[in-house]
């Protein structure tokens, strides 16, 4: 089943605003974070300043997860496309951990200002330029950049103008660009809505993103209500966020709902991978990478997940 | 009659901002984009961020509408002058789609965010300067730029700023400058006053803008109230926004009273083209270009409306 | 009369902050605009934006000044120092009007949001740059800029920062540059207080303007009063704005006050002069004109205007 | 006793942020400006944006205040150590009063907006650059810059990133840099406040000023308490506002007691001289110069004062 | 037992936005901040601003403090890591003091705005080119850079951003670049609560900060739960704000307890130095330098403060 995914080079469909002399990397790029699928397996670890140290401390969270490295330790021995993360994050455990895929955060909040109090907004904290800069200094396997957006919010127009930069600017040197497009703010009523979300999509692909990273909806048919999005984003990917850790059954079978049923061309997931031991959190990941990368039933990435 | 309306190079009247070695650039985009008429028959498509998915999906509309790539089909397919939207949704299609002449709408918002909450503001995606550079990457036939203005918003200032800026930019590169004036924010009381509107359009004029688009006045003979628009736009040409999807007859006998009564110079249309399926929505656009370009009566656009 | 208020070069005081290399274009610039007198006799004409279409349609308002181009007939067939508006404008007709003399108007607002809502603030649209460019494209004369400045109003700060630096970019390339200083925002409880008026000439004497373009004082003997503002401004010469239409007589009357007891140097009219029908508007400049650089008496000028 | 405070090259402590190249410049200018005593006699004349017309023109303040140029007169035949002014208003006397020394007021803002409506902001009118290139155009002897922070702001921080940077590029070419710090805002109870004015004296040393102006403690025993700010400011050297007009014993013993009590280096008076007749003025710049720079008794100073 | 915690160029852990070029300079900087031992003792000075005269002048301070030259003195006296303070300060004593190791606070913010009035904001008065700079122009002994962010205050996104560039640009210099976490904001309800603290630690980590100064929780047994914060901080080391002055041996026994208990690495210390005598505050310095540098104990170190 595993090859009736694979793509290759002539398989990518290069954005037109890769300059010529970037579109192999750009391609280059894109197959190694979707592991010559064209689907995204992405682990998305920005937590640790969106969530603070909430998803990595505290009752039913393993011990593992209190230290930093258990993120790059999972990037690394598990089966992943690419680790999300901040760059200064990645400037410090990279040298130990050459073999991970990166793909830098580009912006971050924390989650101590709420909604009520004042709308969310995320700024840069480096530039696409920076990231070029720090890729060649590195060495590391840079392959694209990520940017939170909060539709709704009264600074969206910020956010929009900041993503839409970044966009542009790592298509300019060949990176790929994924769009975290989170509607949230007074005038939000439900950030879970499916036609919300699809309309979130939509504005990702308005943006030129290759990937956008969507909340999974909360309503009746969860997987046929995201169709929506996956239609309304077009040529660009949509994947899901993995959100607050659940029962695995439950989870890897809404990944596999999402590709199977949605259309949907992946996942980012984070606290479902990290909130565990290392072995779990490794074998998560390999599950994950099945339904997503092997084209693996749930069964079959179940029996990975709970070490056959 | 078509031929009546034919223009050619010498009839250009090039704005002086534009500068000498731009001339013939400018001159080329302006005749291409008008046809070789001198009037604008814009497809406007710029909804996915400004309206989200609510144009696109749901009762009504028609399933074709849901893909992004509809527009590009029905801008392809259809007779247009040029089609209009965003950057980053051009770079995903355009490798498809090279016959298209495009527009590049330099800003947007969304519509979450209602004027009783906070008055609209909306800032540049991409600067005009990326869309030059896009334009040698691509090779795409992109003639010109768009910038909407909320005159009336608290955030005035901030958009006029912008757009005097995009229009100055783009004259300074041969392409043709846009400005999509919409009196909004808690100051206007009524947005589709006849006065109000030829004072924005006023505006663009100030800006230096080729085309205005506004919105066509709600009053008792809105096409006489146009006038004073189309007169206080002086040598820039006013063209009217389409809005929702009206009777295909209605509609019709709108844009050409704007064009024959009012002195339009053509006009904007999204919804009532594109919410329709793919071979209705070609031939609306065919109506209105038989109205607009070709200079056709109501009744010949019909016709082609309904496949004669 | 005439010949005694004719200066030469040698009677332009430049200011220092005019880089040696362009002292001669300065005083051209300077002679040309005072047409060799010392006094500015400015057709104000950047009321498009700043009052929408409300000065140009309209019942008492002739049929004449709603198309744009009224303006620039008026400018280039009456007598004037200089016509000044947006560069957007002036490039749409400049080519067609290359005997007036210009001065562009950095930055303008519409009138839609109220001192009651928000304070008043209007940002640059081009900068000084912009416009020495566009002169060396246009080969325009192109003689100075204008700015406008709302003291007392909460954002002051942003429109003080801009104009100072208008001030100095215009005198580094030779232009004149022109302050119009109203006092407006909620802190303002008269406009027209002689007092405050002073005050504001003497900002624009710091800011290192060479004319104050300032409202006419609404008080018992406003000629008397203006004296303040003459004194206070010193180097900076004052001129007055004309303000609403007026009876010919009154307004004439005021203008050669304003020069003879207050000792302004000059006017800056608008309203007075288009909401007139073509050959009335002409013969007010040229009776304006004959005040002010013609040093005539106000039964001369009224002859003009008049027809003799 | 003249001579005993006299200083020469080698007693000068040039800050370490002053480059090699331009120690030499920064010494004689630090010399000149105090007049070879380390001591500063500073003619504040910014007034005229800062307070408007309220100081030059109305009952109890002399007719030749009222003329701008009674400034330059008075500093050009008074004895001071630099006369400071916004560089808008020197460029255009500057040209006829080249032996005054000058220190170009960078910010300034007027007193329209209270601070019961809005904390107080003002914001750099011109930049270190440009007040370079200004020397450079005019040779005139710009010996330094001067810069208000109103601390306890809510928009402190503005204030202090501009100041931070004045101080920063002014040493960067040998400049002398002078901040007036006043707390003011909202939450400061009093302005007066000894404690708080050492606490605004050392902000001003973090900063690397050379000089800090501050007010006059109001309380018991003034001179003794502007001790503590002398102490707070260390290497930074405490001048103190003159304030509002007073009786000139009075007015001179206060500057007597802060340089003899409090070990303040000097003074900017600008009220207190300017609010005089030209004679007047010239005689209360000498008397002041005797206290500060002459290191005169107030007994010398008063006959002085009153022309011996 | 000194020796124990010695480590030398290998044990350097380089972050790999360190630019090859500057490896060798980062490690320098790294061991000399560090006196070799990895662990950090900093002299935290930035109070003279941050806290205006308060912690300097006042009922039970020693006259000593009121000179801001205390600061420098004991610095140069005492046994310390490096001082961090202000540049504009530095700049005005380090000639005096080029024995001392440096750390610029590029930011700081007085007390007088309080949280209830509006959420604390700090803006940098350098920038790192300006600290590269000046460094090269002084020959000063500058090893980093210091930076606070106020997590949780509605400006959190305007300080994360110029921390996140502080960081970088650090370490594109070679220097070290230290980050003060402190959550602030009338969304913070307890400042002290060690979950939130080790959240503000692992935001330093990700913003790639070497050291994070927090402030110490205020709980049970804080030395115990400051692990928390210590595991979150991962790679980027945890060393504690000194705070308030406290009993000599309390105090030593928390910095003590921070490295022996919790993991701390080092200290930064402020009031507990400086608001003694001169001699006290130098062998206060030494006490702390021993526990800290020279891994000696509580006992060790009050003998070294008491002199024996």
């Amino acid at each position: 089943m595993e090859n009736s995914i694979k793509i290759s080079e002539k398989d990518v469909l290069v954005p037109l605003d890769v300059p010529p002399d970037k579109r192999n990397t750009y391609i280059k790029n894109y197959l190694k974070l979707t592991q010559n699928t064209g689907r995204l397996m992405l682990f998305a670890g920005d937590q640790k300043i969106e969530h603070l140290n909430d998803d990595f401390y505290g009752p039913g969270i393993p011990k593992d997860d209190a230290d930093p490295e258990h993120l790059f330790r999972i990037a690394s021995n598990g089966k992943i496309g690419a680790f999300a993360t901040q760059l200064g994050l990645i400037a410090r455990y990279g040298m130990d951990y050459r073999d991970i895929n990166y793909v830098v955060k580009i912006n971050s909040k924390t989650n101590l200002v709420k909604t009520s109090q004042r709308d969310p907004i995320s700024r840069a904290l480096v530039t696409v330029k920076d990231v070029v800069e720090f890729k060649n200094y590195s060495k590391l396997n840079i392959l694209g950049v990520g940017y939170t957006v909060y539709l709704g919010s009264e600074y969206e127009h910020e956010m929009l103008s900041e993503a839409s930069r970044v966009v542009y600017e790592a298509h300019r040197h060949g990176l790929i660009a994924i769009l975290w497009m989170y509607p949230r703010g007074k005038a939000v009523k439900d950030e879970y809505d499916p036609h919300l979300i699809a309309g979130a999509a939509g504005v990702a692909l308005c943006l030129g993103a290759d990937f956008v990273k969507v909340n999974y909806p909360k309503c009746e048919n969860p997987a046929e209500a995201l169709k929506e999005a996956v239609l309304a984003a077009g040529r660009t990917k949509v994947v899901c966020a993995g959100g607050k850790s659940k029962d695995p059954k439950v989870f890897l079978q809404e990944l596999y709902d999402q590709i199977h049923i949605s259309g949907a061309a992946g996942n980012a997931t984070g606290r479902n991978i990290h909130q565990k031991s290392f072995e779990e959190a490794v074998r998560m990941c390999n599950a994950i990478y099945a339904i997503t990368i092997e084209n693996k039933s749930v069964e079959e990435a179940l029996e990975i997940y709970y070490g056959k």
